[in-house]
């Protein structure tokens, strides 16, 4: 892709003018919803509903067609039904629309018709008009604010992820779940269909947006499988790109690497994919999100030898069944630094070998964050972890030690270690990553209680620049895939780059 | 094990006196905590705490030894330095008690002088009185009304499952994890040390009690291997044994059925253990309690033909990438069903194929119910998934939908959604899953609200009967597992019967 065409995205992406075609002025219409959402992230460009039957939407004033507006929209978003997009398409491209987003399904994914509908709306895009979709929820782009549907609760604080999918509702439920993980889009691209716009265009866009530091996408399949395997090659040599190859169905088929078409052929060609180029694998939205958590905060300072910190429960179990085999190491402390690390541990049912065990949940800010920089001190340690349970806490302290009616006090210190950690990390250049269980599905009010806790605990730990994550062994999976990257780009992003 | 033994270790389990050796007047201590929370769980038998320099402990009568006791108590709980234990413990041996649970530290883990104590432990247990530890968290048992360490948060409600493992922290950690998943249990024993009861003791008594139909374990090592071989093949056979083996480290070595001590050899053997005799393998604590609700809810009505229901999201994304893998079949519907499904789903965005996609998630309960039980009187379906994202309703409705003050109302149908899926598995005995995502680690304090709608939800679903999961992978993984031990048991529990 050129710079030219770069460009047109990034106009789509960040449009100071936005038409909607179809808007609608009936509540729960995907052209209402889109217009409510666009007015709720807070779009601060000029917003042009397009309705013949009405004169105003929401408090915009409506327009009966393009041709009316003031001025050319820098964007169209089209939700009328599948068999007047082309025409609207003919509209857009007639008034000198540079770019549009056809949010309407029932095209190729469809039926016969459709297909035909869509090769006319590829057609049509050929001609001069940049064409996101159709059958798809849209674009996220947080500092121009815009967002897919259904997604007006989407922050609009931008930062280093630039996602593409095809799928429109695994990026809105990305784009959900990413909010209480600290993970930030540059922006966030549904592309449906593709019958303009597909994953060679969002590759290359993002591996030369600057605001974009870590790409990620869904793909169930690509176009032109060697000129995607040339570029993921170059791209994944300067930026980390995390993939999740999904859909081991027809689409996958698509794949014009190998004319095998069967599944176990596509899986394997996929894992030569990721051996050869430095791609970073991924599987679920549970691995993606927390694969972006981990590269949004450890890149590039992971490491695969790491510390353990806690106490109160099964530390050391859930660890040592997976750090071997995730390569990752726990080396164990010597007797003069076991030495300093128990002068801040109780008498008993402690050990101060790695994982550091604190025997006891119930223990301050002080001690922890004096083990914490003992340990940051050491040279074969790269990472940190500190895991806390606080559901035990809370039954220790509310139930157990007599503090029944104690505001949650334990609570209290999580700011102050996570500042501490915050500093130690920065002190140390070593990343901290705060490991926060969660409560179960289903709970007493008196839990949810304790999850509002946690939750601060953790957004304390975020806050402070530390990653936060649910379990020990979803933290060193994804710790592990930095670390895997940042060899891969020590080796490879260098020659790149010569 | 014979009877006899049984009986004992089911008199510690079950004892309608406990003598707690070591009780502290100081709150904090562990014999002050454990005696709270013998009393916070409602231990209704004589609870004697001995202590020669009070009177009174917590409102109980403070005895200065066990011989001064009116009666001899079925069980005593050791919590004094470990130095002392030998002592505690033939005193008790003299007195007749038949049976300890050592809470204390300081052992054979911990160093030399550790193990002579231990030694004398298991020399003393062999003249006549059981011990379970030393250094574990101890015994729950819901019907006894005697709990763990940390663990007065337990319920006093009993289940099918049987738990046992080394780790008193594991053991404390599921108890409190399984109390919001629906998992309940007739006992759980952390045994420690093992200088007395073990592996073989408990795998047998479980086997053996009419309260456990589902036995689980967390096993780093065992003593007897050929001995642990043949049993567990034989309880395998009749009920499921699900078995964590974790701790591919030096406590591995104790594995007799192979002599290379090697990580990878014990693996191997471990693989090899659970292909000979159908016991489920997990890993993790996550998988461990997914795998437990599964059974408890599940067993015996798996099957591996699912169909899949829900909408406005990456419903078939996240399912398609596993369900072959996990050798799960989704069967596409034929026509007349998608047409009889159809019927109740919106005009645009749909699809009716299996996964069912309502397109939005906006829709009610009287639908989804009309839904599920057109999929639940269809042949080739085994089980029921209902996917329901709950945080885009919320955004939808309070958000876009222009309801921002309305009451989470989109919410007050799942306790009759969830009622109507109740009778539908029942009325077609077809399990119905519920898969309820919840929301991320940090959020709002609205997102708090969402998070308890999420769970009232969820309680609903698991009052009807229905098993519930935060995502659709864990769902799918848990119920293979459930799937597979059926066949094994299907093929080899009747040879075994015979």
């Amino acid at each position: 892709m050129d710079a030219h065409s770069r460009k047109e995205l990034d106009r789509i992406l960040h449009p100071r003018s936005v038409a909607v075609v179809g808007a609608s002025a009936s509540p729960g219409k995907f052209g209402w919803i889109f217009l409510k959402s666009l007015i709720h992230i807070g779009f601060s460009g000029n917003l042009y509903p397009i309705n013949k039957n009405v004169d105003e939407i929401l408090g915009y004033k409506a327009y009966p067609s393009l041709a009316a507006l003031p001025e050319v929209p820098d964007m169209v978003v089209v939700t009328i039904p599948a068999r007047h997009v082309p025409d609207a398409l003919e509209e857009a491209l007639a008034a000198g629309v540079p770019g549009a987003v056809v949010i309407t399904a029932g095209f190729g994914e469809d039926s016969d018709e459709g297909k035909l509908l869509e090769a006319r709306v590829k057609e049509i895009a050929g001609r001069g008009i940049r064409v996101i979709g159709p059958n798809c929820f849209g674009v996220y782009s947080p500092r121009a604010g815009i967002t897919v549907i259904p997604g007006s609760g989407f922050s609009r604080e931008s930062g280093p992820v630039g996602f593409f999918a095809q799928s429109g509702g695994l990026t809105a439920d990305l784009g959900q779940i990413a909010i209480g993980r600290g993970v930030k889009f540059s922006a966030m691209v549904s592309y449906g269909n593709a019958a303009d716009v597909g994953e060679l265009d969002m590759l290359d866009y993002f591996a030369h947006d600057p605001n974009t530091s870590i790409i990620a996408a869904y793909l169930e399949g690509v176009s032109d499988g060697p000129r995607f395997l040339r570029l993921l090659t170059e791209v994944a040599a300067k930026k980390p790109v995390i993939i999740w190859k999904g859909g081991a169905s027809a689409t996958g088929a698509r794949m014009v690497m190998s004319h095998t078409g069967s599944m176990g052929g596509q899986a394997a060609i996929w894992d030569a994919v990721f051996n050869q180029t430095g791609a970073v694998k991924v599987r679920g939205l549970t691995e993606l999100i927390d694969t972006l958590a981990a590269f949004s905060s450890l890149y590039p300072r992971a490491g695969r030898r790491i510390a353990m910190m806690g106490g109160g429960g099964a530390l050391g179990v859930e660890a040592s069944d997976i750090v071997d085999e995730l390569g990752l190491v726990m080396p164990v402390f010597d007797g003069e630094i076991q030495a300093e690390i128990n002068k801040h541990l109780p008498e008993f049912g402690k050990s101060a070998k790695n994982p550091v065990d604190t025997g006891t949940p119930l223990i301050g800010a002080d001690p922890l964050a004096e083990i914490m920089r003992i340990i940051a001190g050491r040279d074969n340690v790269d990472v940190i972890f500190v895991v806390q349970l606080l559901f035990h806490s809370q039954v220790l302290m509310r139930r157990v030690a007599g503090q029944a009616q104690a505001p949650l006090a334990l609570f209290a210190h999580y700011p102050k270690l996570a500042e501490m950690a915050g500093e130690i990390s920065i002190g140390s250049g070593k990343p901290v990553i705060a490991v926060l269980p969660q409560t179960s599905i289903t709970q007493s009010d008196e839990d949810l209680e304790l999850e509002r806790e946690i939750r601060r605990a953790a957004d304390a730990f975020q806050s402070a620049g530390c990653v936060v994550f649910p379990t020990i062994d979803r933290a060193l999976k994804a710790l592990a895939r930095v670390a895997g990257y940042q060899e891969y780009r020590e080796l490879h992003g260098r020659a790149a780059a010569d």
